[in-house]
């Protein structure tokens, strides 16, 4: 049952999986929108593009061609935000008889590989715009490079093995973990969609960045899940949350068998969604055959109904959270399999809500609930719009 | 003297006034821009608009009409985030027989006040535009709501009563604290300037918004502030940080006596910079004359160099952050007052640093070094370069 006083006054939410508030107005829609204006995004892209350097048969950026793909390929980010290599950085070394600077001006070196992943050898499509069983073959790619980029003494290791085995290599090439001497902590896999979020190419794909460091989301939210196990005998909060969902009913956007959909009770984008595993999986390798099916189906349909939403091609940034590359029993049994979609627009294809003054120096603030989102969210999940235009 | 290995290396840099890290790429800036452009600012607004709900003498969305102000106007936020009086929440009421609701679905009830401040009567200038001593009297309206909402028992209560005396009230009319019953606990100053930072009415002014809870962002910092206090013997984080970038030099950009600016060593955005007061001053209040004289001064020669960098109007997001509204001895004695910049811009007027995907997902990263980001704006600090275009 919703509770309808929170629908009107303002208040705080807490976020258990990152130990913060944010700040809930539900009242403030109704302030007229006289600022920017996203370009609604224009569905006339050609199927191949011979200028893009996604397409299969292109060539890229620093001199390499692209394979005649099929559907998804991976390569090794030509301008990657971490490297393999670099000079060695010594921070103890460096702020050795300087005992404020070793306090206030602390840095560490982080080294890694990025990679881009296309989602479909097609220039004009989206997820939103592929069937689940489209989509699964990027959810094994996923699961391949995650399973070949683990450390030898991972936990999930003899599971990696069996996925390994079970999916088929693709047939276009993969890409191969780096022969480095320490071993990869994070792989963060993720999605910028749209101009609105800094994607510079629409050719559907995602970045997979691996570094030598735990990042800060993944790590606060396993401190905050390990603590909670801890304070609760042993339950997942994440166990617990799916369980309490179900039950309350009113924030459920979709789910199967395998994967809950929910706009969180914390969420901080107007329509953010959680995707959630129902029962324990930790990674990727842990997903059954069925299960990655099912997870490919949730995906469609996110994204399906947020195109169908507004009736435009939806931007938003998503992420998947799962056990580190490299890690401990413990850290990866504290681990649950979750997706994060963080989707700007607001009121329409063109009004987006901005994070900015309050937000970037006071706290995050929303306008409409998680609830009220829900239902919106409920309500479009009819056939992808521009189906019937064609 | 500069570390010249973190000008190509990737690392991570510790912020300690909010305890988290950031990942930095500076060979990042090199891979080529094909996406979202920003419009550049057309400069061709006039002094006065008569549809601008901001200036002098016109209408507002409710109903009420601006007085005919010369310099700073406040007035209540026609479409407040808060509010002085709604229905009453009580958390533990909601979730009495609940115990997972009550861990996971927990919310708070916020009440305040949010108002607008203009900082000029004229629709088509900036802080850039305006001399040093056109910005004092911002800061002085600052002070003086800032003071007037203190609580009774504040430890800042008689300063804010000696400033209440020095500085003259507004001969255009003041904001008066609500008579609530519960006292605001603070006091977030912040400006959005420009579409690209969601401000949606380009006449120039900030927003002040007083809440009954302490936001996360100035949360963090106080509690990151007393740890450092504790830990070190009662020296400020601030106060050590201030010495120490004094004498290492290669993050100022700007100083005078009272204050201090430095693109602080943990900056996320591009040009981000940080005013920080050089001796110490919890809030507005303990600002002697000349220091506000001073404090203006620091901000224009910040928007002016911001502006100056690519020749265009310079969206950024600013806040203040200071001692709580309402606090205890050892919060005020704690608290560093401090200005924020985040401004958007990474290459040109029209090319900015989106923080997306990764950034949402795991961890803020920059591409280029703070350092860098020094070296362009000292040297963009003479005259406006509209002034010689006029
Ligand atoms: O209040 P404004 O200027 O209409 O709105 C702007 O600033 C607010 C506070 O940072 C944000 O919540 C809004 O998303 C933004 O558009
Ligand atoms: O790597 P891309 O797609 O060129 O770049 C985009 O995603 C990155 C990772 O979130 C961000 O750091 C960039 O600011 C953004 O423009």
């Amino acid at each position: 049952m919703p509770d309808k006083v929170l629908d009107d006054i303002s208040h705080r939410r807490y976020n258990p999986l990152t130990g913060s508030w944010l700040l809930v107005s539900p009242h403030r829609t109704k302030r007229p929108w006289q600022g920017q204006q996203e370009a609604p995004s224009k569905n006339k892209l050609p199927e191949y593009d011979p200028k893009c350097y996604l397409c299969p048969g292109n060539k890229r950026a620093q001199g390499d061609s692209n394979p005649q793909y099929q559907s998804t390929f991976a390569f090794v980010n030509d301008y990657s935000a971490v490297k393999e290599e670099q000079q060695e950085y010594n921070p103890e070394e460096v702020n050795k008889n300087d005992e404020l600077a070793s306090l206030l001006l602390q840095a560490q070196p982080v080294t890694g590989r990025c990679y881009v992943l296309t989602f479909s050898a097609k220039h004009h499509i989206t997820l939103a715009d592929m069937a689940a069983q489209e989509i699964l073959p990027v959810i094994e790619t996923w699961t391949r490079i995650y399973a070949s980029h683990l450390s030898q003494s991972h936990p999930l290791r003899a599971q990696a093995a069996k996925v390994l085995d079970q999916i088929p290599p693709n047939p276009d090439g993969e890409v191969e973990p780096p022969k480095q001497s320490h071993q990869l902590r994070y792989m963060q896999i993720f999605e910028n969609k749209g101009a609105a979020m800094g994607c510079s190419n629409p050719h559907p794909h995602c970045q997979i960045w691996t570094t030598s460091t735990l990042p800060e989301e993944p790590g606060k939210e396993l401190a905050q899940m390990s603590k909670y196990r801890h304070d609760r005998g042993g339950r997942h909060l994440l166990e617990d949350y799916v369980k309490l969902e179900i039950e309350k009913k009113e924030r459920v956007v979709f789910q199967n068998d395998a994967f809950l959909v929910v706009c969180p009770w914390w969420a901080v984008w107007p329509y953010e969604v959680l995707v959630i595993a129902k029962r324990h999986v930790r990674a990727l390798v842990d997903l059954t055959d069925d299960e990655r099916v099912q997870f490919a189906e949730a995906i469609q349909e996110v994204t399906r109904r947020y195109d169908n939403l507004f009736e435009t091609s939806f931007p938003y940034s998503s992420g998947l959270h799962q056990a580190p590359l490299d890690c401990s029993e413990e850290e990866a049994e504290t681990s649950w399999f979750h997706m994060h979609f963080y989707p700007p627009l607001l009121r329409s294809a063109t009004v987006r809500k901005f994070l900015v003054g309050y937000e970037m120096m006071a706290e995050p603030q929303r306008d409409i609930t998680p609830e009220q989102a829900t239902l919106k969210l409920r309500d479009c999940g009819g056939e992808l719009y521009r189906r019937s235009l064609e």
